[in-house]
């Protein structure tokens, strides 16, 4: 008798599938019923032909035990966030005239591919990154799969919807300002954003060059650092990659001080329910053992404002300059409208603004003397579509107010689910660490995720046990690292 | 019997004279009457009134031994270019209008006194560090003590002299072109250029921010180290101050790989006599073992152009902004001139600027595989006073055609004497290692100046022979450390 697809495409579920004899062919086959199923033409700006994927399958399948042995990915379907070059498909950023076709996949893709992952489609997102909303996007607005009335979240809005609808295993996105985490908060799903440098961004579309990083969606924090363990890596294509020592996971220390934002900086712009929720969430990690201190958020808060008021815009601007000039007409008018206020910054402010950066990074490295993570809450408000629609601007600059920070200081972050609210809007928190930290992180993650234990995604599914990990790193430390 | 002042204040005659009773009473009033007798109103901005110095000398006379003993700088006379704060003296930058009582010594300076090192003045320089010629200041220009035809190089051009002339044991300058390898390379000393945030420019006049660091003239290797080894250290108060071990000097390791410009990238600019010495000294290098390389230079002269063709100008104009804008006529036209050509830069190009350096640093990496340090000329022409007052701007940019290149890459790096030219003119070669290289590059810079030896600066004494060091950090190996 076949083995039948999993209903969660979480990497345990199909692992145990494929071992009883799962064909990667069903695998295509069941996430295009799948995707047509879910029905949302906002969701995929495009998708291997069925040609493609049915070799691509097929080749799968043909391997030996051996081969499939080999491949840590074998077989899991992945979605990838439409500014991220895949080969064969054009890359458009979410705007149709900037749409070209890319000589090679970005090498990310090329790493998970090499591990035996399949590409299912490339998912719609804020044009040009550009935005936390995920309502900035000529082809629409992807569903949020948890909650319709609710945003997806941005930019990676697509990459989010589709793991949390149960599309796909995981999804990259990309994460400037909050991109990677925002959906994931919006989506009850688990968002990781890595250390500044940890995966290539060669063949991604830039936003902020300085600034970006290519981030990745799952439905658990085990899932999420099987796929950073393969995409990670140096590579010599991309300048601003780095070496920087992965390391594994290992179990929860037996102390970890973890810093929360002082309740005067805690913002939920009017979100009672949220308040409440991150309330529960603080309630719960004391409960689970975690050491709790109040910390004044106001540096990290300064250092937030000074992406979207400081000259990183011109990033933005150096992306696509020559497009943006040649064809103004041709963006969103929100995503214009910011891009085009890079025009008359300054090198003198560029190089003033790295000035106060470099001190404010400075001044915030003594966090880490005190605590060993933050944890926030990974959306101040869970806006509505229609919330967003009658104030585009402000709500967006909101809901970057726990995640702007954190790249512009070389942070790591890994937001996690941790409760449904009474009202059926997902709640998550983040946790941030120094850069270097992510696997510290996903072990404090995964255990977090655990003993909250929501559903996985928007799938329905119960959340699976936690598998033990065995070997701890370094003893009973924490085993942060600080690269910078 | 009073023990007398040394002829050279090297390290080791000072030491020894301290040995034998030597007084810093009797320091102090030798390094007046010499200062007196070099008579070079030009070289000195400010210096300690009589009575600072006497309380000063009289404090350290005061000492018991053991006391003086744990002092490594103990009776140290040394000079501080005039964009670095003292304590009691006005810093100039070498621009009168500018002049401002700092608030405290630069941290540098107050680590180097609390090691027993004893201000004796404060040394002029082209005005706001801009400039390698030394020629560009309305104090006028110090005179080359090796060979009064010459430029003394620039910015440094005072911190140089005032060692060439035998007035102080080693002196202070920065570095951000070359200011600190230029005036070494035309005065016949050694210039020790650290690893950027090696040690702290708190209390600095910045020139470019990011790019800046405090540098060391003195007359030997062993001095410079021995200076950089109290200099080095972490400064909470500077923003771009790193964590960088600085590791020990050893002795020469078997192998060495020494990269050089290949034939038609040695620049010379019509001296014919420099270029000769050029091939000498790497004649004189395979001899005592080295195995030389020819290198393809023309990505470090690409990066060296961006130094003053790109966006980095800006920074000079972020550090006086306010004070060029109240009074542009109090700045020296030539600097002036090249200041204002900041305003128009555009934060765009800035963003720019930093990717293609980062690419371009990227590409520089691949030398590391192939060679273990570079070595260029320091300077590529000893051009004149003259020569440089007839034509101001070229021969200042030519003169850091083996400099520009080095703060933008992260690099560390040591000028040091090697030969005194048929027609008297200082020939000095530069190594140029990883960032965090500095203790393997004095490793090998000891070893190279013992081998030529040139006679000390312009104070006619002989080099000293070499003092074998004994541990070697890591057995063979070469230790040199990338950081960055």
């Amino acid at each position: 008798m076949p083995v039948s697809v999993p209903v969660s495409l979480d990497l345990a579920s199909l692992r145990a599938a494929y071992a009883e004899g799962f064909d990667p062919r069903d695998l295509i086959a069941a996430v295009a019923a799948r995707i047509a199923a879910h029905d949302d033409p906002a969701l995929f700006l495009a998708r291997p032909s069925a040609e493609a994927l049915a070799a691509r399958a097929a080749s799968l399948a043909g391997l030996d035990a051996e081969a499939r042995a080999a491949l840590p990915l074998y077989g899991v379907p992945f979605v990838v966030k439409d500014n991220i070059d895949v080969a064969g498909l054009a890359t458009t950023a979410a705007c149709p005239a900037f749409a070209r076709m890319p000589p090679a996949s970005a090498t990310v893709v090329a790493r998970l591919e090499a591990a035996g992952a399949i590409v299912v489609g490339k998912a719609n997102l804020d044009q040009f990154a550009t935005g936390l909303v995920g309502v900035r996007s000529p082809y629409g607005t992807p569903r949020n799969a948890f909650d319709a009335r609710l945003i997806p979240g941005g930019s990676s809005s697509g990459s989010a919807t589709s793991v949390a609808a149960g599309l796909a295993a995981f999804s990259l996105g990309t994460d400037t300002a909050g991109s990677g985490r925002v959906p994931a908060g919006l989506g009850n799903l688990v968002g990781l954003k890595p250390t500044l440098g940890l995966i290539s961004t060669s063949g991604v579309v830039p936003a902020c060059r300085t600034l970006d990083c290519v981030s990745i969606f799952a439905l658990t924090t085990d899932d999420a650092f099987a796929v950073l363990e393969v995409a990670a890596g140096w590579d010599a294509t991309d300048a601003f990659s780095r070496r920087i020592p992965l390391g594994r996971v290992g179990p929860r220390p037996a102390v970890v001080r973890v810093g929360v934002p002082q309740p005067r900086d805690r913002r939920f712009f009017g979100d009672v329910a949220g308040a409440a929720a991150f309330t529960d969430a603080l309630d719960g990690l004391a409960a689970q053992g975690f050491t709790l201190t109040e910390i004044d958020f106001e540096p990290l808060f300064a250092v937030a404002r000074m992406l979207y008021e400081g000259p990183w815009v011109a990033e933005r601007m150096a992306a696509i300059e020559d497009f943006l000039t040649a064809q103004p007409e041709a963006l969103h008018p929100v995503t214009r409208t910011i891009i085009e206020g890079a025009r008359g910054r300054t090198a003198v402010e560029a190089f003033r603004a790295t000035y106060r950066l470099a001190e404010a990074a400075r001044a915030a490295e003594g966090l880490w003397r005190d605590v060993d993570i933050l944890v926030v809450p990974t959306v101040p408000r869970a806006w509505t579509v229609d919330e967003v629609e009658a104030d585009p601007i402000t709500t967006n600059s909101a809901l970057g107010t726990y995640t702007n920070f954190v790249n512009l200081l070389g942070l790591s972050a890994l937001a996690v689910p941790v409760a449904i609210r009474a009202d059926g809007v997902p709640a998550g928190i983040t946790l941030i660490g120094p850069g270097g930290g992510d696997a510290a992180l996903a072990g404090l993650g995964r255990s977090i995720e655990a003993a909250f234990a929501p559903p996985l995604g928007a799938t329905g599914v119960a959340r699976p046990p936690l598998v033990p990990v065995v070997a701890a790193p370094q003893g009973d430390e924490i085993g942060l690292v600080v690269v910078g």
